[in-house]
């Protein structure tokens, strides 16, 4: 019996792979992994531009050092001894609201400014400074504002200016400075962090909000492995593992450009 | 107190985070993912066309539609109301030696093959058709060769095709030719699958044996995410999923000539 | 440094570990294991009336055959050649709110149903009826009424049964046989079922309902263990699971009269 | 399409569910959940002595404070805001060779001293001598044998005191003894700790190796759950963890005789 229930994503005939229509292995070679990521989950192929957006965008969040709790459990598990695809796991089940989730937040909020100013006729700042007043009133923290290290986000300024330059900077990105100049305007300026960048930038892509987490867990698992090979390699078992006490001994700041 | 252990990976400082020396920003926008990736696991920056390869290996395995264990076993998760990050736990812990290990165990295989070769001055041919005799005679199957549904996998073909254009290919791509090769001299051909050709590769881009399943972690966790969306916003909780009863209703199939 | 944060459930010494106090030593012998569970969880020893009840509540959930999601789950991840912890987790994370979780949701329905009886000074029954009403007209169900295979679940028989004879029926109970009554007289009889009978206790054991799954997950970790040995030890990896096709091979039906 | 593949455990019929041939509503109120889980792991009921032994090896086990990697990775998955069962499963998941696995480690050492012995008609005294000689030579830790905080662990004495006080001490015990007196005679006394007691006691109770890392699992997820709980509870989100600036602020010592 075949055909009760539906899939819309890869079909397999005998030497022959489709995902959402293409060849696989016409798609090797020529399209950049981030580009089928993006075929997987929409069902299109990414133009060029957008392509390259969102190899950037998984760029942005590929690793942030030892401290990140999904990063501390998949160690933890590491160092007990799991093999590495139960501490991948371990990694992946510590990114939720609290830790990879203002991505997810931020997108509701940057949504809720713009479906108001298209309701009523405003412009985003006006609705950007409305909603910052009421989560301010509410003594609530907006989601994808401030960061605990970064005052001013490298990886923010590139993936905002990257999406201005190619033209696909929407209403998202524009909420979002909206909301930045509404917090500016009320006296304490709290810039975009990594999260409301790719929030933005996400709605702009108009990939959908529960996706969010996933985005970020995607781009986060080759630094999971990359983090957890170097426990595995480089520490004893079933050692104490205090992020703070770690020191980066690693290659000394450089800059590359690519030939390609 | 800092300083207590080591870590080679990433350096975060206020505005600034390096990945292996580089800064993150500087990389989006120039790199694509495959090759972050890359510089994650290795700690340097593939060349071009290294990075090429790597876009092409992570495509070639991001999904296989709804019959691998991983898939089934991340939509049972969806099916019960898990979150996303849960669901694609669970199917990365259905990613073990059985399934996505090929890739493990014929790197060794691969390995073992050449290390004959180098220490007997043999030709790889001749080790490889040592080796497959002593798998005959032990009535053990050879990871990476043969496939369930694909007699000619068009993604092995691909893989192989673009390591020998890009000059790419060197003792792991002869080893596995020289499998297949003894394989076909013994009377029973046994094409090299995906997995084979990975492996392959991975050799001739030296990482380490024991990111192989890692590598195909990486590669599906997108494809994994596809299906558990799938799963929720398509199908009633708690179904019985059984992919035997799945039909395919994507884009008709259709063909792709990028632009970049 | 020590004391920043606070912890009341074990204080480790040299050669003495307290549980909520009470040395694990003096209570190993004496206490049953489903006692010390609600000494860990409640914080402190159950009367031995609730440890009985606690007991027979375990053992209620310990196993449900092969259909269950997460044991589904736990086998394909046992098929693939996942270690023993992997394939509990992966069964671990398919309990969720569609499965396991009409514990947690009746917890919650019951609790509305004693708060409106007791705020408007009405029997349970006539708030139980007003409930049911709503709940039809919204065309919502009601989670713990019903089952896929039992008319008349035995063990729920056996749980309100136990807990009546013990003395620890409560308004739990009360107010789950109002609701029961409530559909019976609405035309459309609803039995009780197992997680409506557990919620039911649940609650006259005061146990709170952010508790409910977790109880549902440790009764069935056992029997997730028996589970993945059994895939283990009986089939060859990798095979297609369908449940649908098992066959009970065990102990043919016998009785048991404890001697303690 | 039934009967293409056999299971033991369950059997499902409308209003009767049978474990390994038993009514469960017989054995709720009548059996320990204890005794089920040995019933359902080895096939047959416990006479109530061996029940009881399983009682203390399960409570010897359930939480050990907030240092263990299994509890701290909880913990952290709690922190981020993961759900009680994805936090339990990040703690099964850092239950591996390093933390718990002394326990199957152990019980594959005695199985060898008792091997030896039986097979050279030696005393377990001289066969465990020769092992701990090897060991020694060999400069390799035996598992089972010292703790990082306890000399004199308090549940090793139990549960062999237990054991023999019921009748239930055999050659996993005396190997367990012989082994201790080797270290002794050797000159570095390395007293039993509870994971070596754990495995004497699995030895003796015939329940098989490979369930010996689900043995400890199943007794601990519960101290995993009260632990997730007080996270949850008590913490802000996203602290930083350190076990080793907790404070225990409960119960104060207490002493309990069961009236049972």
């Amino acid at each position: 019996m075949t055909g009760t229930w539906k899939t819309a994503i890869t079909r397999i005939k005998p030497n022959e792979v489709r995902l959402r229509g293409y060849c696989i292995d016409e798609l090797m070679g020529q399209a950049s992994f981030a580009q089928v990521v993006y075929l997987a989950l929409k069902g299109e192929l990414p133009s060029p531009d957008v392509g390259r957006l969102m190899d950037a965008m998984l760029v942005s969040s590929i690793d942030h050092g030892v401290t990140p709790p999904s990063t501390q459990a998949a160690r933890i598990a590491a160092s007990t001894g799991a093999p590495l695809n139960a501490a991948i796991a371990a990694g992946v089940l510590s990114i939720n609201k609290h830790h990879g989730g203002a991505i997810y937040d931020c997108m509701g909020t940057l949504a809720e400014v713009i479906r108001r100013a298209n309701e009523a006729g405003q412009s985003l700042e006006a609705a950007g400074e409305a909603l910052v007043g009421e989560y301010k009133a509410a003594k609530r923290k907006v989601a994808g504002f401030g960061h605990r290290v970064h005052t001013s986000d490298p990886r923010t300024a590139k993936l905002l200016a990257l999406a201005h330059d190619l033209g696909l900077a929407g209403q998202g990105v524009a909420a979002v400075r909206a909301m930045e100049a509404a917090f500016a305007a009320g006296g304490r300026p709290l810039p975009v962090n990594v999260d409301g960048a790719l929030a933005a930038l996400l709605i702009d892509l108009a990939i959908p909000q529960a996706l969010a987490n996933a985005f970020f867990i995607m781009a986060r698992v080759p630094g999971l492995v990359a983090q957890i090979y170097e426990e595995q390699t480089r520490e004893a078992p079933m050692r104490h593992i205090d992020p703070r006490e770690s020191e980066y001994d690693g290659p000394e700041p450089r800059t590359w450009r690519s030939s390609s």
